[in-house]
């Protein structure tokens, strides 16, 4: 029941239907996808399913005067793909709901749906569904998506044991100081127009780090299926967060190194010519998108070597500690500090 | 990565942990709920999962100056359990994201977690998930529903066959009436304070059915098991709309008789009090979430029969007819006239 109603820009059904003739596509295991009250997924054998969910909102997640429609539903599709791939799961279908602001046309979610779909149909993920409403305000995004693996198979937060080696795959603080990138773009901001002295190959791909991650889903499922991880999370808040929040749910402490944190050359040339600590934004920056996992000890050869067959890049950078050791990093310096909690929370 | 922090009023994780404190349940296929990356089910054996989901948006899908934060969460959670009643299926789970505006405290996201869970716990659908973010404006609110049945077992909106008769549960334009009967109240419109000349017991039940909604989650389920209905929909568009998308995905016409629509005494009631038409209301209402459904005429008696015993409200209001006929209605007068296509759409 319209509370208010808005101009008739769109026509839902209308939009739906072109949506559903864009950008869905059936599988075998798909009984039926959108045009009914719910989507139905046939399970032909015992397994386990894996469900995630995000919202996005405008202002907050994501600002338009920055980013594209196709970059906001490239990340956001990627963000839960992420959290699929922390569990060691394989993704399958996803639901896309969207709250539309009345100044949007067909076009702009359109585009909206093309970035979630460069980010889903490569990885053979299946839109069956969603909703969509009128906004009388900003845009919101919410994603949900579904994954599978086999009955008892899967990479939880809780399983990190004392003594277990701490790894995390890829480099760290890239999408943050693309997103520092970003912020100080001529467009927005023109004051800020010639600080940077940094090589335009090393801008390029830290904005594209920002704006296209990449869900580490062949590493989670490899780490997974191969049994060599005791533990997961995916980095979405920042290695000091996202560490945290796997300590916890294993009641376990962890000591990090930090000169051991794999760092791009990018990343590098960015905090030196920003004067900043290049280890800092590697421990605190979010939405990386990299898999932090952890594994025993005698695992570390079968680790170094399936990694290098494999071309996964993976990085050994502490130890799991009993839970009164706390949460500590090695400086430089020599010192063991404690990691300070500094991962974003979205009501700070 | 916020790009607009907001006063810290509430912390996500805090929050997350007090809301998965109070309103979360295990059940003994849920091998992980609240807590990790995803939420994590098995499915045991083969079977359907059905899922469905809705995004609702303050100022289009609710008022709060004339609903309680409780009623929003238990109407939106009622939407969901409708779509999975119109499934056939038995509803299993739930995830539900919130974007939360600035002036809400923990108190106000408990409110309507309560009514959400207020719907899905007597219904044994347990929350597994969810995200929270902020709102630089209102409130949001993204549920995710999960049902199951057997394989090979579902209503679908696609299987009405010319010369089945159409049926709905329960009474129709209730929830219409207590919209209108709720935007009248003294404390928003005092200019109507004295208009109605309306019975309160009659009042009461017509708002009520507006914010206490009752997804016909029992009669779905019979309807699918014992084979009875060939298609069905739920009513939230209203029955013009609904039973427009049936025919649609069924590609048949239908033929209705508006003196049989059942209505209630108060919903008659309270158009005779407006000087409107009560068929009219009930044809065009929204949000009853009753079940239309098509059954073939062989199945008649048992219908009857099963519904008497089993307590449920079941009306025969016409039969679907080809698709050449188009979509009409037998009026008191005698005349056949095309239903006008009077359904709700959120961007009309």
């Amino acid at each position: 029941m319209a509370l208010r109603k808005a101009q008739p820009r769109i026509r839902e059904f209308a939009l739906i239907r072109t949506l559903a003739r864009r950008f869905a596509r059936h599988n075998t295991q798909l009984i039926r996808g959108i045009g009914d009250d719910a989507a139905v997924l046939a399970a032909p054998a015992p397994g386990w399913w894996h469900v995630t969910t995000d919202l996005l909102a405008d202002g907050i997640h994501f600002d338009l005067r920055t980013a594209s429609l196709e970059s906001v539903g490239y990340r956001a599709a990627m963000a839960n793909l992420s959290d699929i791939a922390a569990m060691g799961a394989v993704p399958r279908y996803v639901l896309i709901s969207l709250a539309i602001p009345s100044e949007f046309g067909t076009r702009q979610v359109v585009q909206l749906y093309t970035g979630l779909m460069q980010a889903c149909r490569p990885r053979h993920v299946v839109l069956i569904g969603g909703d969509t409403s009128a906004s009388s305000t900003g845009l919101f995004v919410s994603l949900t998506l579904l994954g599978t693996t086999k009955t008892g198979r899967a990479l939880f937060r809780h399983g990190a044991r004392v003594g277990d080696d701490i790894y995390v795959t890829g480099t760290l603080g890239d999408s943050l100081a693309g997103l520092r990138l970003l912020a100080q773009m001529p467009s927005t901001r023109p004051v800020y127009r010639m600080v940077s002295p940094l090589r335009a190959s090393h801008k390029k791909f830290l904005i594209n780090r920002h704006l296209h991650p990449t869900a580490r889903l062949a590493e989670g499922q490899w780490l997974n299926n191969a049994r060599q991880a005791t533990a997961a999370i995916d980095l979405s808040d920042g290695l000091s967060g996202d560490l945290r929040h796997l300590c916890e749910e294993s009641r376990v402490g962890a000591e990090i190194d930090l000169g051991m944190l794999p760092i791009s050359a990018a990343c590098r040339a960015y905090a030196e010519s920003r004067r900043l600590d290049a280890a800092l934004i590697a421990l605190t920056g979010g939405e990386d998108y990299e898999l932090l996992f952890t594994a025993a000890p005698v695992k570390r050869a079968t680790i170094a070597r399936h990694a290098r067959a494999r071309g996964f890049h993976v990085t050994r950078i502490g130890t799991i500690r009993s839970r009164l050791f706390g949460i500590r990093m090695n400086t430089p310096d020599g010192t063991l500090k404690p990691i300070p909690n500094m991962s974003y929370e979205h009501f700070r």
